[in-house]
């Protein structure tokens, strides 16, 4: 059987049926909201993302990079820390030249995704029909019409759900009683609104274009990406109750005003009718959702935001679904007429898959939330300064020879999240350790200082083992 | 308004209802299943518990200590491991001779608490409603009867859910998007199964009455618990898949007597229709659910189970959820009057209670899940086994001095079980790094030994501390 079920054509679902597709299966794929090439909707989805290497690795593989690169690409080099001051200074992403993210925008390349599916015949793309009902023996599943209220049943040899962090097809498993289903959903106590920065009246950006813009106040931050026409969006995160500055807090525009003039006065300047878009605009949630199985029955595969839904702030939750694809499709590649003539199984290569990738989303959800706190609070920190212009220093001296947790997880594709995480972790805590206990001295060497850190860096990894006598579980 | 409704009726609910109602509020409890003492169900739940010093405490509080101790329960003084040549050997639980946990039928506790509830006149309880809808803004559920299909609506001021693992009211507040419930919910790769080890024609125990038996074999496990009638219930557990010996695997009699000759010989010839019995009794699947926050709106507080669920190995779940209800009732006690007056939030109450006891819940979540390991392997294996005698062996020379994490968790109810969790694995770490690193010689003082195991200890305790400059999250 060549037929593929794909449900949900975002990012993941449009790129997955393209790839698939090339390898000659028969892919349906169904979406719940209407094309958005044909529809404009999303208010309050955020607009624009951060692209890095391992979405782009992705994009390669269905020869799409360089129509995203040209057309949609904003290339950002470092954060832009705004103090409150005013004054502004660029922490650039790596010491390497090479190494920068781009600000790319969400629909942009949802489109640029869905026009590709598009020119390919083997691929069927039904909009405006919600999955209902999904029955993981059969690999069959119910959609509806919201409008028309008309069901729709389709059966493949497989389905894939990438559905996104509220997964039906995830529910699905939940409330599959058998199913032994594990689960982990936590939300943030903090919220994010978006906000529109204009071009100028010449179509330029008002602020620095090449960099991911910072305001980091410890409480509540806001960030800033470069759109293509010159603008850009601006977000603010927020807790939602129990301090000073609150989403509960913040209800007259007043309020809001006066919170902004405070605490972002170069932004509160730039944004006229601030307060207005404020009182509009929805407030969104953030949350970490981690699970296995992935897979029910060898039949369904949940891959994307519907099994590692993140917190936006490593700007990886794209890229890891991207990666999750570039990933299983190692698995597939090689075995695609085995898939089709049944000599191989599905469920072998969604165990293996699982096995490989499972610890690597958990570990970019893991990340993601360190960098909540790296954003809001370290950027403003001087120890954590200090460590950031050393790590930059080690980079663009040695950079066959250091790589800074944010490089590995960033730039370099051919180390897991799971492995970066763990050394990029240890590397931290080294640093930190060695600049409080002063024994990094201005006066110290840049090598000797690289040395120090690699040792202090292997010392922190041996104490983290757990001993011989305790490995047997 | 002292109305309160308890959604559950099984021990929590119970307990918590007796409680609510000698304060004097107007207490309506209403439970899904038929009453137990008019129906015998419950196949595949477990029918015998452990009950320790923290229950022990909450009975109290209800005037309930005596009663159970004499019609219900039978100590249990140390775990009885028997190997598999059939030697066994008794590891005491503690060194001090009034420490020791009691085998307690579940159905026989829940009888007990029923029928106090019934003697006082403010409560009503209602069985056959199960509860399908909570109205959390409003402090009001639905029921129905699921033979006769009518439903039933209640209010009250405040409402308690206290439906065990699987709680409907729980469920409720996952499917309110607006709510941000955070939760988790993971299985082990282990069932458990039932048997019965029945009384010798002279209704006497088999085995060794006052112990709770164990079979530890590494990759699977069965444990026995007496009951007042001679006979034991004895549990197997076993991984689902995935190896030699599972519940996928063991399908025939002959299979199963295979097994249990194989890995439990003494107890293979003590019960006859064992592989009948297997083949005949549930699969119980065992899991961990943690969530918060624990209240929505002020109105609606859940307790014990479904906030809590746990793995067995602890024996904690009843304890734990019992002590739920003490701890509560230190915020409610000095308030009755105030709440019953509106003059005191009961949200004001649920928030402090959950500050005090969320971090205690998730640590005995935790701690039942290192007891599975310790139960299944580490009984098995000599470091642990000189680790137990060791520990035992401070307790009774030293019984005010030294306090295993065995005993802080079972014993000591003065020691919530975040604390318990914290000492005691440090303690644990200590003594295997000193074992394993011949630091304890046998011709050491054992007050010697203490002192070093103490400063250990410590030292691990402080090893684990946050640093300073990394404080300010």
């Amino acid at each position: 059987m060549k037929e593929v079920l794909i449900i949900g054509a975002g990012l993941c679902g449009s790129l997955l049926a393209l790839r698939l597709a090339q390898h000659g299966f028969e892919v349906t794929l169904v979406e719940k909201r209407p094309d958005l090439r044909k529809v404009t909707l999303d208010a309050g989805r955020s607009i624009n993302m951060a692209l890095s290497d391992r979405g782009v690795q992705a994009l390669q593989l269905v020869g799409l990079e360089e129509a995203a690169r040209e057309k949609l690409c904003i290339p950002m080099t470092g954060r832009m820390i705004h103090e409150t001051s005013g004054k502004t200074f660029l922490s650039p992403y790596s010491g390497r030249e090479d190494e920068y993210i781009n600000s790319i925008s969400r629909p942009g390349l949802n489109k640029l995704l869905l026009d590709a599916v598009d020119t390919m015949n083997n691929v069927r793309v039904i909009f405006n029909h919600e999955c209902i009902e999904v029955d993981f023996e059969k690999a069959a599943a119910t959609f509806r019409n919201p409008e028309t209220k008309e069901t729709l049943q389709l059966r493949a040899a497989v389905i894939f759900g990438t559905d996104g962090s509220g997964s039906a097809v995830r529910s699905g498993m939940i409330h599959d009683s058998s199913f032994r289903f594990n689960i982990s959903r936590q939300w943030l106590e903090y919220g994010y609104k978006e906000l529109e920065l204009p071009a100028d009246a010449g179509s330029g950006y008002r602020i620095y274009k090449n960099a991911l813009h910072i305001w980091p106040r410890g409480k509540h931050m806001l960030i800033a990406l470069p759109n293509k026409d010159g603008s850009f969006t601006v977000t603010l995160f927020l807790a939602y109750k129990n301090k000073k500055d609150s989403f509960e807090t913040l209800t007259t525009k007043e309020k809001i005003s006066d919170f902004f003039k405070r605490e972002f006065p170069d932004i509160y300047e730039l944004i006229p009718d601030l307060s207005d878009q404020f009182l509009k605009n929805p407030i969104g949630a953030m949350g970490t959702v981690k699970c296995s199985p992935w897979h029910h029955s060898g039949k369904t595969l949940l891959l994307g935001d519907s099994v590692h839904a993140m917190v936006p702030f490593y700007g990886q939750g794209m890229n890891a679904g991207f990666e999750d694809i570039y990933v299983l499709d190692q698995y597939i590649k090689d075995e695609v007429s085995n898939l089709q003539q049944g000599k191989t199984s599905w469920e072998t290569i969604f165990e293996a898959y699982e096995k490989e990738r499972k610890k690597d989303a958990d570990a970019i959800c893991d990340l993601s939330l360190d960098n909540f706190y790296e954003m809001m609070a370290h950027t403003g920190i001087e120890l954590f300064q200090k460590k950031r212009q050393l790590e930059t220093a080690f980079e663009s001296k040695f950079p066959q020879q250091y790589f800074s947790k944010y490089s590995m997880v960033t730039f370099d594709d051919s180390i897991s999240y799971s492995e970066a995480m763990k050394l990029g972790r240890a590397q931290d805590k080294a640093i930190l350790r060695l600049l409080h206990s002063g024994r990094l001295p201005e006066s110290m060497d840049l090598e000797e200082k690289l040395r120090l850190v690699k040792s202090q860096t292997k010392a922190i990894l041996k104490e983290e083992e757990k001993p011989d006598y305790l490995q047997f579980n």
